[in-house]
Parts: C-alpha cells; sequence; structure tokens
C-alpha cells in the first residue's frame, strides 16, 4: 500500500503534528507516458512552512486534505514511459508519501554512482542550486570580499560558505549553538561561524567581519538581518532567499535598520531557485565536481519513516535540525 | 561682503532654527583657475537633514561651524579659470552662502536661454537626473505598468511619474492633501494621486492600481512604503531614493512587509544620483527636451532670501513646500 501525509488543518504560529494526518491508498498504475516511483527520501525544507497557509506566496498552498508538499529521491519501479527503466534513480515531485506516478518529464533522473542519493535533495539538488544561483547572479561576491550567510549550517547556507571559500571570498557563518558553529567552521572550513544564541551578535560580527560585509545571503530575517545591515559595506548585494525566523510568528519583524540600503547603496533581491531552471545543468556539474573533488561537504539529519516527518519539519523549523534534513522512506 | 549660513548643532528629531547661525566673511578673491559666483539660487534638498548628523550616510557629514552643504545656480562674477568668464550662468557645490568661489571644473555651466536659471537645481538638476536614472536603470519599467511614486508633488516625484507618463506606463503617486494631489493628477497628468492624509491608503493605493504595482520610486518611507510593499507584483523594482519620515525620527520606523520582497522576488536598489555622474549628459538632454516641449512641468516653492534657508529646509522635510523648494538669494 501507498502511505501519504496531508494537510490536517493549517497552523497559527508554530506548526504542530496535529495540522497532519496520515493516509493509505492502492499503489498507483502508470498509465501511458508515467512512471512509478518508490520514494527512498523525502527532503524537508523550510519553504513547505509556506504552503502550510493560505497566505499569498511563491505558489499556492496545500489545500486541507491534499497531500504535503515535498521532493524525493527513490527508484523507478514501473514505467510506461521511453525514457524510464525499472531500477533508475530519480528525483521527484512527489509531495510526502512513498510512492509516486506521474508522467516521465516530471522526473529528474540522477547518476547515484558519483554521490549518495539523498545528496541530490541537499548539496546536488535544489538547496545547493538555490545557494550556487543566489551567489553567482545575485552576491556576486569577488576574491577577498566578505560574505555573509546566516542558517550556515543549513543546507543552503553550508553550500553557500563552502561556494564562498572555493571562489576566493571570507566566509562568515552565523548558526545556532556552539557545536554548529564548531562544524561550519571545523569542518566546513568556514573562515568564522557566530552563534546567535550566545548574545552579542552585533560586536562578534563585526570582528569577524573586519573588513565590512560585501555580501549577505540572508535565510533567516529578523534579529540577525537587521544586525548584518549594520555591517554591510558600500554597493552591497543581499541574497533574500529566506526569513525562516519570521514563518511562525503571528506578527512579522519590524525591520529597524532598511535604511542602510539607502545609505549604502545596496542590491537586495528575493530570490527563488525556479528561476533559474534553464540552468540547473549548470549548477549541477559545478556543485557535483565540488563534491567529487572533497571540497563540498555535507551533513544530513535523518528522521525515520514517513510517519516522523511532521516531526521533523517542526524540529527543521525550530533550527534543531544540523544540516540537511531529510526522511528515510524505506 | 559674503554672507553664509553655518551648522550650530546637531539636532535631535526635527531640525530647528536654532541648529544654523548665519555668518558673514569678505567677498572671496580667485587664485589662479579659480571662478567666483554670485549665487542666485540655492536648492533645498532632503538630503541636507543627513548632513546635519554624525551618522554614517553617504558621505561625511557637515561640522559644528562649517557652512551647510548644498548647491547653487548663479551667475560668475570673477574667472581666472579659461572656461568660464563674467556673466556666464551655472550651478556650483557652494553650499548655503551667497558667493562660492572653488576651481572652475567644480561647476557646471547652464544655458539659461532654454529654461529659467532656477530648473537646473530641479527638474533640470540633481532631482531631475535623480528621477531619471532611478527610472530607467532600476525602476526599468515597460510600457503598460503601473509606477508608484511616493512624495509624488516633489522635486523627485514629479518628475519620476511624468516620466512614467511619457514612457507609456501608468503613474500614480502618493502625496500629501488634497491640493498636491489635485496638482499631480491635473496639472502634471499622473493617472492617479493617493493622500496618505486622508486615511485607508491601502485601499486608495489597491483601487489606484488595480494591475498591482510593477516599480515603486521611493522617497518616503515609513508606513508609506510598507504599505505599497503589500501591492508589488511579482518581479517589481524598488528604487530606494530617498526615506524623508525617517530623516526626523529618534527610532526608525520598523518595517514589517520585508517579506514582500522575498515573496515577489522583488529586487530594491538603494540609489544616489553621483554614480551615475558619467551620464549626467544624457539625462539632461533628455530631460530638456521633455521641459522644451511641455511634456515635463515643474513648480517651485520659494522662500526669499538667505536668512530664510533655515525655515526652507524645515518646511521641507515636514512636506510644507508645493514642488521644487529654493531659496532665492538676490
Amino acid at each position: 500500500m501507498n502511505q501519504r501525509v496531508v494537510l490536517a488543518s493549517y497552523p497559527e504560529g508554530w506548526v504542530t503534528e496535529s495540522n497532519f494526518r496520515i493516509e493509505t491508498a492502492p499503489i498507483p498504475k502508470p498509465a501511458e507516458g508515467e512512471v512509478v516511483v518508490k520514494n527512498l527520501w523525502l527532503s524537508l525544507d523550510p519553504y513547505m512552512r509556506g504552503r502550510m497557509s493560505q497566505q499569498k506566496s511563491y505558489v499556492k498552498g496545500v489545500e486541507i486534505g491534499e497531500v504535503m508538499t515535498g521532493e524525493t529521491a527513490g527508484e523507478v519501479v514501473e514505467s510506461k514511459h521511453p525514457k524510464f527503466k525499472p531500477g533508475d534513480k530519480a528525483t521527484a515531485p512527489s509531495g510526502w508519501q512513498l510512492y509516486w506516478c506521474g508522467k516521465g518529464e516530471l522526473l529528474t533522473k540522477v547518476d547515484a554512482t558519483k554521490a549518495p542519493l539523498s545528496y541530490f535533495l541537499g548539496c546536488l539538488g535544489m538547496p545547493g542550486r538555490t545557494a550556487y544561483f543566489g551567489m553567482k547572479d545575485i552576491c556576486q561576491p569577488k576574491p577577498g570580499e566578505t560574505v555573509v550567510v546566516s542558517a550556515a549550517s543549513g543546507a543552503v547556507g553550508s553550500v553557500v560558505g563552502q561556494l564562498a571559500k572555493a571562489w576566493g571570498c571570507r566566509a562568515v557563518g552565523i548558526a545556532g549553538g556552539k557545536a554548529k558553529c564548531d562544524y561550519v567552521v571545523k569542518e566546513l572550513g568556514f573562515d568564522a561561524c557566530i552563534d546567535y544564541k550566545a548574545g552579542n551578535l552585533f560586536d562578534n560580527l563585526k570582528a569577524a567581519c573586519p573588513k565590512g560585509v560585501d555580501a549577505l545571503f540572508e535565510n533567516v530575517g529578523g534579529e540577525i538581518l537587521d544586525t548584518v545591515l549594520r555591517l554591510m559595506n558600500f554597493r552591497g548585494r543581499i541574497t533574500l532567499c529566506g526569513l525562516i525566523s519570521d514563518y511562525n510568528a503571528k506578527e512579522p519583524y519590524g525591520l529597524k535598520n532598511f535604511r542602510a540600503i539607502l545609505v549604502n547603496r545596496l542590491k537586495v533581491q528575493g530570490m527563488i531557485v525556479f528561476d533559474w531552471l534553464e540552468r540547473y545543468p549548470e549548477a549541477n556539474q559545478a556543485l557535483l565536481q565540488l563534491v567529487t573533488s572533497g571540497k563540498l561537504k555535507t551533513r544530513e539529519s535523518v528522521v525515520e519513516g514517513l510517519e516522523n516527518a511532521p516531526k521533523g519539519l517542526i524540529g527543521l523549523l525550530k533550527g534543531e535540525n544540523f544540516g540537511k534534513q531529510l526522511v528515510r522512506l524505506a
């Protein structure tokens, strides 16, 4: 049987497990041109909070009773599409379920001999591509510049900082807790990582960025963004990729240092990786090369079983994950 | 004798007349390569508030006892520079004083037979060029799009909206009071102008922008910016030119709708016109052509005499001016 997690209710403030419901259904049969995938991994990502809402966002939210949105990696088990055969590994826009059936055109075949399959949901997947295009096209860091990234140990942030290093920049992360900060510096090779939970964020960041901040890759927002704004250099660039600190807040944070954008003639751009769809192969190739040459490291947080996916998402939204958050489905 | 206004003290919150002091001095004598200009007009501009502060801004603030920064238009009375002769009309970085003496390279000769001399401080000067480059390079409006500009009856805003119309867009202004709004629509030809003092800014703006807002030229900030952010379309552009509502506030406004930048993938850029210095001739030519063909109208608010310049600036910062604020010096 197929199992799937559907949205039971819209959360107010923090997501709770009661916002989800698990259902069973028969394993679907493919029509002509369709493929059935047995999912092995489900990716959990901060954007999912936005889909659990009727508020205007990138795309329409999930309806009550609908399967939660999400990307999976798995194995083709049945194919009526000429480009896929059983045993092929692929990522799919499955949502939170064990089996997916859909048009072959929506599947992305991946070469799981070059890297673990789960990486294609993380540093070699959507989060990695987000980091790549946000850095390359918006942050546009030049060698010697200082790049700051918030949620630095996360799926996107960890790639951002390692790209900064690979491109000759000073990489400074912001993360929550000593363990994450140690990991970011010692394992990922950032020049520094500031623990925002330790207090004195401004002073600590200032000390870690003696030449100011030329580019900010923002995943968090709120007080963290407000603080980094005070350190931005003339003509700095800000990639606005996420505002996770706001996603569960009932009232949005009131940003006080917006004026820095005027005074320092900053460029700020909101991004979503879909806008670079045509250039995915460029990012995939660059990221795979960095992974296989050992220059791009990753860490995964895994929860076991589809039934624990809600718990995994709640933990992710609270910053309890450590690296890319995944659900092992089989 | 020369007269000049110097900064007597830094204001806290609103500027008062006691922050200024008037001084007299001999009329300066030019050295080799220098020119003496007798100023006829002094321009008053919102950026001057930023100079009356030790806070970090575009450029260093005015020191206590220094002549207030400002641009003037006047007539050459003595020249030891080969490119200038007595009787030439020019704009100069004089500051608030009756006579200026400095290197000829710092003077800009203007053709006052084509338009009134004072226009070269307004729609044909810095404010006009600010509108031109902020629109052309940052707002980048396409025909049929909706452009919103705050402080719409002001020196910059009035040009922004008329450029929007000249370039085939819907132009919607925001201004304070019925008289200004009537002027913006009936004399300047905007499609609509919303009175932010009348309440219901969001509903009124929404009605005036039935297709949403594609480009925002922001001069005011605070609640006005926060409101327009809610109406921005997907891939909208925001030129951040000024935040006059914050300049006199002791605490900056907390911007609540920053998230719109992420959700709608907006581009926001802080600007100062000096960054386009090399392209001034392009703007000057385009603006002069619009003025001489009757497509770019302007209105001036004039205070009489250098001694009233502080009053003029205070009024400008409170939005009491109507169009370009000038001081007639002679």
